[in-house]
C-alpha cells in the first residue's frame, strides 16, 4: 500500500496518516518528494483497504501493490497445473486440447450424429449444454436432465469427456454427476454462491471469463474456486464486450498470453461465443492456440441452420475437422502438440 | 424480420429463401434494389432466430425488426407503473425517492446511527448489505441472517423501507422475509436462476444493470421476472464499465433517459457505485434526478473511514442531508417533487 | 515513481535498481516488506518514464505517482478560470452558458433562423459547422468559406458569439478569424500538430474530449495547448463510445464532476452528439447542469427532417427555448444562475 | 433503408411516410406484418441519411441497409490487392511481412544497429518514428527531418523499405518523398484532412484502426484515401480500447478476420502498441498471422531500458529474430509464407 499526500499536505497531515497506518500494527515509512510525499506501509500480509485512508485530511490517493490473489498465482506456484480426465484428456501441458459440440443438447439423434463427428476429427471432450442460459425468457432453455441423460450416453459410446454448464446451486450436483468438467457460464463468473459450491464438487470446472471482468476479476474468481477446495480450475476466454456491433464480442488473445503468466492454470478460448459468426470462428481459433492457449471449445452442428440456438456460429462437420487439423499444425508451429485422440485409438 | 442478400444473388437463391420463409408458415415479400434484393417478413407474431437464414446461399444478413421483449415496453402499456411500499413509499409516479445507507450491515449501533440519518433527512427507504457479493474470497461477506434480523429492527424503531440484496436462489426466501425490496446485484443480472425464482416471491424486485448489458438485455431480464408472475420491477443504474480507471464505472444518464421511454416500470441511479469516490456522488445523484430518475439509492456511513467495504464512496451523514434537500430543488424544477416523508410524519 | 520488485527479487537485485535510480541523479528508498520490496524515489521534479525500470532484473511493475499534467490542474491554480466572449459571456464562473445552432450551415436563410431561436431563447452563443468532419467521404462536406462569412453575419445580426470547427491547421486561420471560440472535435483532439497551433491564435479553444480518451488524456491534450501559450481552453465533454448501440454515445456525467475537481477549466456538455436522439437531448442537458457543467452545446434546426447533417439530434426550436428555462431553474437549484443574455437586453 | 413504424401507426401515417419517399424519387414497398408495418425503399443508388424519416409521425426507426463503403469492399472487387515496394517486398498476396524497428529514432547509431536487427532476421521493412505523437507536451517529441534522413540511410544500407508517421499536412511532403509507406497513426485516423490529401501522394499508405473506431469506420477511413486517387492503402489492426488496464488496448484478432473477409486491402497488425508489454508482443504476433494477418509492425530497440520512449514493449533483438522465425512456422501451417528478404540476398 503506498499513499500519496496532496501537494500541499501539512507535516502534521502526514503525521496523521503515519499514526492510522501504525494503529493497524504496520509500519509507515513517509518518502518526501519535490512536489508532494508519499507513505510506504511496510510490514502488511494481507490486502489493506485502500477506503481506510481516503478520507483523511491530505490524502490525494491510496495505491495497492499486492495482487489480491494467491494460489491462481504463478509467483507462488510456478509449474503449470495439469487436469486429468477420466477419458485420458490432459489439459494444461504441452498438448492442446479440442472440446466440441452443439451450443444446446436438442435430440438423441442430434447429439450423437454431433458426438461421432467430434470424436472423428480426434477432438477428446464433448460439450453440449442440458441447461440453457438464454437472454430471453422466451427462447428455448435447454433439455434439462434429459440432456444430461443423453450426453452420458454419448460419452460411453464415443470415449469423450463431457463438458457442460451448470446454471445455479440447484442443478449444480445432477451437472457435476454427470459431467467430466462443470462449465460456469460468462453472466456467471461472479455467481459467488455457485463459486462457493464448486469449491467442494471434486469435478474439474471451466471457468468463463466475465464479458465485462477484468483479468483480475477472473483470477479473483478461480481463487474463489480454489479457496473452497477446489485445485481444478480450467480458465476459458470467451470474449469480452466491445464497442463494435460487428462482431458479437471481441477475442482478447492478449488476456490468453497474459494469464499464461500470471496463473498456473490452464487457459483455452471459445471462438464461437467470441465471434458469433462461423466464419471468424476457425481463423480466431487458430489465433488463440498460436497466442498460447491450452485448447479450444468450438460448437459445432450436423445442421447449423436447424440449431435451436446460436446456429449461425455452429461449424460444419466439414469445417470442425479441417480446423483440428490446422490447430494441429499450429500446435506443433510452437513446440506444443494436439492431444493423442482416446476416442480415435479407441475406435 | 428482413433478409439481405449478397449483391450478386441470383433470383434462384432469392427464390430459395423464399421457399425457407414460406417453410416456416410466413409470408415472404421481395424487395428488388439497384445494389441488391431485400426479402421482408409478414406474418410472424414471436421473434424469429436469425440464424435460421443465415447459412442460406446469397444471404448476406438477417436483421431483426421487433424489439424482444413485450411486458416491460410502454408500447404496450403507456402508463408509468407504480410501486406501493407498506410504509407509504410509491416508486414511478411524480415523487422522487430517497433510499440510502451503508454498504454492509456491520452492527446494531452502526446500522441505528445510520438508519437514523437517513429518517431523519427525510429518505424513506434504508438499503444494507446482510449477504455481501464480493470480488476477492478474503473481503468481509456480511452478516448474513442476523444482518437480515437488524434491518428488520431498524425498519420497526425507523419507519423506514428495507431494501436488500439476495444473493442467490437459496437465501431467497429469507431476505424476501425480511425485506420490502428485493436487490438483484448488477454480476446476477443474467443469473437466470434466480430471477426465475424472483417471479414468484411477491415482493418488489430492483434489478441493477450489468456492469456491462445493453439496455435490451436489462429489460430482458425485468421481463423474465414478470413473465414468472411478478410485475413489480424497479430498474437501477448503477454505472457501466468503461475504459477510464479515473472512475469505478460510468453513470449513463442517457440510459436513464431511454429507458424512460422504453419502459413503464420506474428507474433508480446508484451514483455510489457508479462513481466509487464520495465527491463525485451528489453531483452524479442530482444529474440522474434531472435526466428523469426516480429516485436514487446511495451509500452512507457514519463513519465512512472505518467502514468494512467501500468506505470510500460512503458519504457523512451531513452530506447524505444536503443531497436530498439538493435533489427536493432539482425534482421541483422538472415538475417532480421528493417523496412525501413518511419517516418525518412519523417523528 | 514507485518500483514493486518481484517477491523472488534477491537484494542484489535490489541493489541494482538502486543504482540505476542513482544514476538519473535521484534518491532511491527501498521499503522491504513482508512479501516483496518496493522502491520509492525521492526527489524526481518531473515524470520519468517507467520504461526505464520495466527491463531490469527483479522488478515486476513501475508505477507513477504524479499527475503528468500541470498548467490545467487545480492543485497548482485553485480559483476557476473565466472565459470572457466579444459579447459579454462569461464561460467558467457562476452563470450557466449555453451555446445552440445547426449542425452544419447550410444557407442564409436556414442560419439566420436558427440565430433569431437562439438569440430568443436566451441563449449568448451561435454554434454551426463550416467545415464538417464526416465519416463518409461521400457525406456533405460544409459550406467552408462561404459558412464562415454567414456566421459573421449572423454575429453581427443578433449579438451573439461564434463557436465553430476548425479541422485541420490549413483552415484554422480563416476559423481563428470569424470565430469567437475555435472548436477541436472528438477525432481531432490528440491532433497534436493542430493543439500546438492552437496554442497561438488567440481566441479560446473549446476541446472535445476523444470518443476514446481518458480523462488525463483530455487533460494532457488541454495542456497542450496552454503549454503553447493559449490559456483560454474550454472543455467539451460530447460522449465516449460505450458498448450499447442503443444510444450513440455515453454521456459520461462523472467524469464532468471530477474534471471540475481535477481542473480549473470550464467544462461545458455536448448532449446531442452523446445521446443522437432528439428525445434524450434535454434530459442529458438538464442532468450535466445538473452535475456541475458550466453549459452546454445544443444542436437545433428550423426543420430538422430536412438538415443536411445530424437531422435525428437536432432540437426543433420550440424545444430549444423550453430547454433553456429548464436549464435555468436547474441552475438556480445549484446554486448558479443562466447567463444573462446579452443579445435579449440588446433586442 | 427500411422503415418501421410504431405498432399504432394509423394507415395515414404509413402512407405519409411513403409519399416522403416517393419525394425523394424513389419507390416505397410497404408490409403490413402482425404488430407493426415496416416500409422497405426500392431504388435507390446511394446512401439515404435515416434522419430524413425519424421525425416523421409513426416512425419508430430507420434502419440501413447497404454498406457505406464501396471501393474498398471485396463485394466489388474480389481479388486481394496486392502493394509491391520498391524494394521487392509484396503486401497482400501470399507471404507474410514483418516490418520492425524503433518506436523513434533517436540517433544513426541507434537506428543503423537496429536496422541491421531487422534486415538480418529477414524481415524487410525498417519502421521508426521521426516525428512522433506523444500524449504529453513534455514527451520527446521525435529528431523531425533529421530522423527522416537517417531512414533513408539505413534504406540505402540495407535494402530495406521504409515506413514512418506523416502526423499533419504540413509535413506530409516531407515524409512522403522519404517514405516508402507513409503511416497514419490511430489518433489521426479520422483526421480527413489528412486523409484526402493522402489521397495524392502516390504512395502506399498504412492506415492504423482508431482507438475506439468500428470496422466501418475504419473502412470508410480507407474509403476517404481510394476516393481521392490513391488505392494502395494497407490497413493496420493496433489495438482498440478495453476497459481493462492490464494490457495497454486489447488486439481484436476477430477484427482481422473480419476485414479479410470484407475487404480485398491488405491488413496488418501491431502488437507492440497493441499490448504495450514486451512479454506479451511475441503471442500477439503469432495470432494475429494465425487469424490470417498479412504481416506485422514490431517495435524492437537495441537497449529497450535507454530508449526515449516506448521501450517497455520493445523487443530485445534476440526476441525479434526468433518472432521471424515462429511466424515463419506458423505462416506455412495455413498455406502462406514468410516474405523472401529481399535484404538478405542482397547481403
Amino acid at each position: 500500500m503506498l499513499i500519496v499526500m496532496d501537494h500541499e499536505a501539512t507535516s502534521q497531515q502526514v503525521e496523521g496518516v503515519c499514526d492510522a497506518v501504525r494503529r493497524l500494527g504496520l509500519t509507515p515509512k513517509p518518502m518526501p518528494g519535490a512536489e508532494r510525499t508519499a507513505i510506504g506501509i511496510v510490514g502488511n500480509d494481507g490486502p489493506i483497504d485502500p477506503a481506510r485512508f481516503h478520507g483523511l485530511p491530505g490524502v490525494r490517493e491510496a495505491v495497492s501493490i499486492s495482487a489480491p490473489y494467491k494460489q491462481v498465482s504463478r509467483e507462488w506456484h510456478a509449474r503449470d497445473s495439469v487436469i486429468a480426465l477420466p477419458n485420458g484428456t490432459r489439459i494444461g501441458g504441452d498438448h492442446v486440447v479440442v472440446m466440441g459440440g452443439p451450443c444446446s443438447v436438442e435430440s438423441e439423434a442430434q447429439l450423437m450424429a454431433t458426438a461421432e463427428v467430434v470424436a472423428r476429427s480426434g477432438a477428446t471432450v464433448l460439450r453440449g449444454g442440458a441447461f440453457k442460459p438464454r437472454t430471453s425468457p422466451y427462447a428455448f432453455q435447454g433439455l434439462g436432465h434429459e440432456g444430461l441423460r443423453l450426453l452420458a450416453k454419448a460419452r460411453d459410446r464415443f470415449g469423450l469427456a463431457i463438458v457442460t454448464e451448470a446454471l445455479d446451486v440447484a442443478n449444480l450436483d445432477a451437472v457435476a454427476e454427470a459431467a467430466d468438467i462443470v462449465q460456469v457460464g460468462a453472466r456467471n463468473m461472479q455467481n459467488y454462491a455457485l463459486l462457493k459450491q464448486l469449491g467442494r464438487i471434486g469435478k474439474p470446472v471451466l471457468l468463463k471469463r466475465g464479458m465485462a471482468a477484468t483479468v483480475k476479476e477472473w483470477l479473483l474468481a478461480a481463487e474463489y474456486i480454489i479457496a473452497k477446495g477446489n485445485p481444478e480450475v480450467i480458465l476459458c476466454a470467451r470474449g469480452i464486450r466491445g464497442f463494435d456491433s460487428a462482431t458479437r464480442n471481441v477475442l482478447d488473445v492478449g488476456s490468453i498470453a497474459l494469464v499464461k503468466q500470471l496463473s498456473h492454470l490452464p487457459v483455452i478460448a471459445d471462438p464461437s461465443h467470441a465471434t458469433g459468426v462461423r466464419e471468424l470462428v476457425v481463423p480466431t481459433a487458430r489465433a488463440a492456440v498460436a497466442a498460447g492457449a491450452d485448447g479450444v471449445i468450438v460448437e459445432t452442428h450436423p445442421k447449423p441452420c436447424e440449431a435451436l440456438s446460436d446456429g449461425q456460429q455452429a461449424l460444419f462437420p466439414a469445417q470442425f475437422g479441417e480446423m483440428v487439423d490446422q490447430l494441429g499444425v499450429i500446435a506443433a508451429a510452437i513446440g506444443r502438440s494436439m492431444h493423442p485422440s482416446q476416442a480415435r485409438s479407441a475406435a
